[in-house]
């Protein structure tokens, strides 16, 4: 019989997929679960993008070109600049999704063995990436305690060795909601530019910052890393539109470009009626954005202040996109969630959290963390931290 | 300033990629470029397809399942034992595109330095996801002397290390129309079954057989090899939906499915709107496939018979799929190719043609053979044979 690859069984399972079954038991047994464990938005796709393939007069329905429609990259490299980023038509290759951005990037700047620095707890998905790439990740640990804030720069420092190839942040990050601020920004330019290191910046939350005072600071804002810089982005968070599939890879270094160009090519092309609606997305008026904006920040302090009233619980306070990591008064949080699934419902209800210990690299870390989407209504959210603060008071008792 | 990958630097540039700003300069001059170079069908993708997108009723273009709608597998499930595969529901993960399918197939059984077989010439993008995939392509070579069947299977016995993993096929060929007889699919199961390895079937032209007596053999219908086979498939040439990107990974080994949803876990999902497009494309009427067949049989027919009034070329013709490799009496079809585009118009029209040494992977092999796609009208196929011919005659001259 054939075996599978070594780098097949590498693969990391998603850190939630293993209390899916649990969650099944819950459902069957007729309870309720408030999934805080996912991020897929409730918050509608805007009408205007959803009309566009309504209205699109399709007679064959061709590829795209590989670095997808140039009339959405030209708008889309208008967006960026109304929004101050500096990103031509040619910086844009539009990808499926931000994964396949975080792929081309990855394949075109690393091999096999290579290594990338990612402050962890991070994005789960970026271990099956880096597994799939064949490139070893080197966690640099940021803690609840700082509000995973970006670790001291020397820290990175001791990491980099020959086989360094990039530094990838979520900025603003999941599953922290932390925020880079520019001087964080600045000091990753300066490692990145003394090493000569490429600096991937997974921005897809960069709409989501909800205190007046916070602005998101891109690594294309950066002047003296244009040949360092690569942006992921997506449309899936922006435009509630995670089914879409389109993402892009953005920078300004010609050479690296042209090579991502060749994965694309590869693939033949983006997804063309999802274009077609991300295209029309851009189109999307600036009062669905604040609404959305509003609603977050609302979810935000709503989920903040009830998981504060619960004794032994500490959160960190984030400041975009739309999860939280709390760490709870539990030993180990993926029993505690596989608890909540299997063996307790508070009027027929509970709760489903993501254990934060599979966005960590590092062994035996954040075992006492979750991590929590608050992409729930807000009477959701407080009815499911209710929940969370009597089951605690039984899990403990 | 921070590198490219090797991985990024070994990624192979279209064969056809080349030629581009050739064509761009004849129509620049005002010329008219028939694209015998390409694989996109003009045939109409059926309506059924299409309406099913636009009445669709999405109020949020969620994520759907990493493996893809439960209720399109089961469809497709359904559609394959139709079609007298046994493939079940748990086969099957819905992929972006046969493209994504491939990756997947070659992430779950092959290493890095591993290799795989591939009997040459075959689709040029293999090189690429082999490339991505850390993967070492041996090629074993089929001629146009004996219409580019399977060669002997004493060719692969040889070509068997420890490091081989599998053997890729695509039947029927692109770029060579073949079609592999039962009689050599069996004699591929025997070697696959006998040194445990993966026999990767690229069927997405499975429909398109063009003679009564042929008869398409799946590797999925080879008893003995459930464990080894590994189909690859796409709705893009089958429904005319190139642009819809949705293909799927089918397998019986559990094991290898297990694995390969690790990988499409960490993308996600595939596209929302297309695989509504591809679960309604499975109600397309059997009149549309009758005479979307009978309509290629005929560009078929009409461009073998055409080519072959034609001195000193030789074709192989095609049995299935749409394309055919012709020898044409030049040294150098890569010359050729950029000359038809950059020096030579008839009547204000030229023809661009695809060298096929892009499709072999050993050097210098096919230097004077094209790749010709019969995915335009019989008249302008008659046309751009004729184009050709007089174009053969200037070039010689």
């Amino acid at each position: 019989m054939p075996k599978v690859s070594n780098k097949g069984k590498q693969m990391p399972e998603s850190p939630i997929r293993k209390l899916v079954p649990y969650a099944d038991i819950a459902k069957k047994k007729g309870n309720k679960v408030y999934h805080l464990n996912i991020g897929q938005p409730d918050i509608k796709t805007p009408e205007v993008a959803l009309n566009a393939v309504k209205n699109a007069d399709i007679r064959v329905l061709e590829y795209s070109h590989s670095a997808g429609f140039e009339s959405y990259r030209t708008k889309l490299s208008q967006y960026y600049k109304s929004q101050g980023l500096p990103v031509d038509v040619q910086d844009i290759i539009i990808t499926t999704g931000g994964s396949e951005a975080l792929l081309f990037a990855m394949g075109s700047t690393m091999d096999v063995d290579d290594e990338i620095i990612i402050p962890e707890p991070f994005y789960a998905n970026y271990n099956g990436f880096s597994t799939a790439s064949g490139v070893k990740v080197v966690p640099v640990i940021s803690t609840i305690d700082d509000g995973f804030a970006l670790p001291p720069i020397a820290a990175f420092e001791k990491l980099i060795t020959s086989k360094t190839k990039a530094i990838l942040i979520c900025n603003p990050g999941n599953p922290t909601g932390y925020l880079y601020s520019k001087e964080e920004i600045q000091q990753l330019a300066e490692i990145v530019k003394k090493h000569d290191l490429f600096l991937i910046a997974d921005e897809v939350y960069r709409e989501f910052i909800y205190d007046e005072n916070d602005k998101h600071y891109s690594v294309m804002n950066v002047p003296g890393i244009e040949e360092n810089a690569i942006m992921i982005d997506s449309v899936s968070k922006r435009y509630s539109m995670c089914g879409a599939r389109i993402g892009c890879i953005v920078s300004k270094n010609k050479e690296l470009m042209a090579t991502a160009m060749k994965f694309a090519q590869a693939r033949l092309s983006p997804p063309t009626f999802a274009q077609i609606a991300s295209e029309a997305a851009l189109e999307t008026p600036q009062s669905y954005f604040t609404e959305v904006i509003e609603e977050y920040k609302e979810r935000r302090d709503t989920l903040v202040s009830e998981l504060n009233k619960i004794e032994g619980v500490k959160v960190a306070t984030p400041k975009g996109a739309f999860y939280c990591i709390a760490q709870l008064p539990v030993k180990n949080a993926d029993d505690f969630a596989q608890w909540l699934l299997e063996s307790y419902h508070n009027n027929g209800e509970t709760v489903m959290i993501a254990p934060a210990a599979g966005f960590y690299s590092t062994p035996n870390v954040g075992l006492n963390e979750v991590r929590i989407a608050y992409v729930l209504k807000k009477e959701d959210l407080v009815r499911s931290v209710q929940i969370l603060k009597e089951a605690l008071r039984v899990y403990n008792a």
